[in-house]
Formats: structure tokens, C-alpha cells, sequence
């Protein structure tokens, strides 16, 4: 693959990562507000936190898809390759199940679907470019939090969530 | 609204109805062949019933969000509108997860979420329209049908799904 192919592909993969942070922050617009006034439990991480998190998340993700690509394109690792395009739909939507639609049980379901599908892809992933899994485990310790975070959550706030 | 507004909207709908099933047929190419040689409950159905079952459904939906849409656009009806979008994605990637990466228990996890997804969808259509409500009904039905079929394909054909 020529350097200028890699570097577009690296683009490309970042550019994924910035439409799913843009359409999971479109669904998500009060979420600096409506965070503060839920029920929180103790070790629910201060607000400001999740941006930084996620945008550290979804590089890495970028990262990990353009290493697997790189080693042959689609054709080559394209069930690992749509797999994480699928778990960043999923990860997209969330935000929308719980800051705009206030479904926090469905949100919580889906986030077990999410879970599952970053685990897939790793598994995916290890077999084409092993560092490439190994960038997504934060992702998936991250969302293992968030899952318990939205759990506590949704059975903290009736009528909210 | 006008008329042609009406019209070009019902079309609109019936189009998204036939993007998803689109989406969700490329990911299901192999079914045909794959569904028999799972093994197979009693009452699982034949293959061919499948088509006309998801033809009629798909039809349904997209008269359902017409509907829906007809009293005053998106606007008026943002989150029913949204939320079935949202089941319409998930829908699609269904396909993906069972027939292209014979991911069982992934499937079986997210059509919960379909399923969920589908109540909210009904709930914040009766607020608006109630026959559209009624209208997706049977897609409710088929969907929970189609979750316990999931649910033994992927406990009865352990290494391929």
C-alpha cells in the first residue's frame, strides 16, 4: 500500500471516529446539564470528564480500524472491519437512547450489545494486528463502566430515566 | 401540508423501509442456503416465509411513520420520528450480526434492544396517531417470535452461531 493510501486511510478512520462523536453529541446536547441534575451515586466521575475520555476513545478506535485496514484493506479483514463499524453505530446511538430519549433501561440494554460487539471486534481484530486489539481494551474497560454508570443510573432516577 | 407534500413523503418513508431492508438483505445473502442447514426447532418456520413476512412489515412501518409524519412533520413528532429511525437501524444490523457474522448471542442481546426499541416507538406514536401505533403491532409480534427463534438457533448450533 502507497504512503499517501495509508495516510488518506488514517484520515478516513479518523474522520469515522469525528461522525460518531458528532452524531452521538448531536443526540447528547444537554447532557452537561441533565448529567448534574441526575441521582448520581459516589463514584459517578465529574461531568467534564466524559469528553476528554471519549476523545481519547475514539482515536484509539481510528487508530486500531487504519492498523487492521492498512494490512490489506477491506478485503482483507473486512468481517473485523464491519464489526467495529457496527459497534460505532451502536455507540452512536446510545447517547441518543439516553440524553435525548431519557430510555434508560433500553439505553442499558443496548449498552450490553455495545459491550459485545467492541469484544467481538477485538477478538476480530487479534487476529489480523495485535496491538490494534490491544487499543480497544481501554475502550472496552471504559464502556464496562459506563455500563454500571448507566445501570445505577436508570434504577436511581424513575420517571426521569 | 399539500397533497404533493403527502405524497412525496409517503414515498420518502417507503424508500427508507426499502433502504433498511436493502441493508439488512446484503447482510443476509447466505440465509437461504445457512437457515436450513441450522438445526432447527419444530416450529421455525420455512425460509420462504420470511420475505413476504418482512415485505409486509417494512410496508407497514413505513405507512406507520407516514402517518405519524402527516400531522405536522418532523418537527411535531421528533422523538416518535427518531426513535423509529433508531429501530430501523438496529434493525438492519440484525442481519449482519446473525446471517453474515454468526454472532448468536449478540444477535439474540441486540433484538432485545430491538424489541425494546419498538415499544418506545409505539408508546410515542399512540401520543400522536393511534392507528400508526396499531400499525406496528405485528412487527412487535413477529420480533418477539423472531427473539425466542434467535434464542434456540444460538443455544441449539453452538460453533456456528
Amino acid at each position: 500500500m502507497s504512503f499517501k493510501k495509508q495516510i488518506l486511510g488514517l484520515i478516513g478512520w479518523l474522520l469515522a471516529s469525528v461522525l460518531v462523536s458528532v452524531i452521538g453529541g448531536l443526540g447528547s446536547l444537554n447532557a452537561p446539564v441533565f448529567y448534574r441534575e441526575l441521582n448520581l451515586p459516589s463514584w459517578a466521575p465529574d461531568a467534564w470528564l466524559f469528553g476528554p475520555v471519549w476523545t481519547s476513545l475514539y482515536t484509539l478506535m481510528a487508530i486500531a480500524a487504519w492498523l487492521v485496514w492498512r494490512q490489506g484493506g477491506w478485503e482483507n479483514a473486512k468481517r473485523a472491519l464491519n464489526l467495529n463499524v457496527a459497534q460505532l453505530a451502536v455507540n452512536a446511538l446510545w447517547s441518543w437512547l439516553f440524553f435525548a430519549w431519557y430510555l434508560g433501561g433500553v439505553a442499558f440494554a443496548e449498552i450490553i450489545v455495545l459491550w459485545l460487539l467492541i469484544a467481538a471486534t477485538i477478538q476480530a481484530y487479534w487476529k489480523h494486528h495485535k496491538v490494534a486489539a490491544i487499543l480497544l481494551l481501554p475502550y472496552l474497560a471504559w464502556v464496562t463502566f459506563a455500563g454500571a454508570l448507566n445501570l445505577n443510573l436508570w434504577l436511581n432516577n424513575p420517571g426521569v430515566l
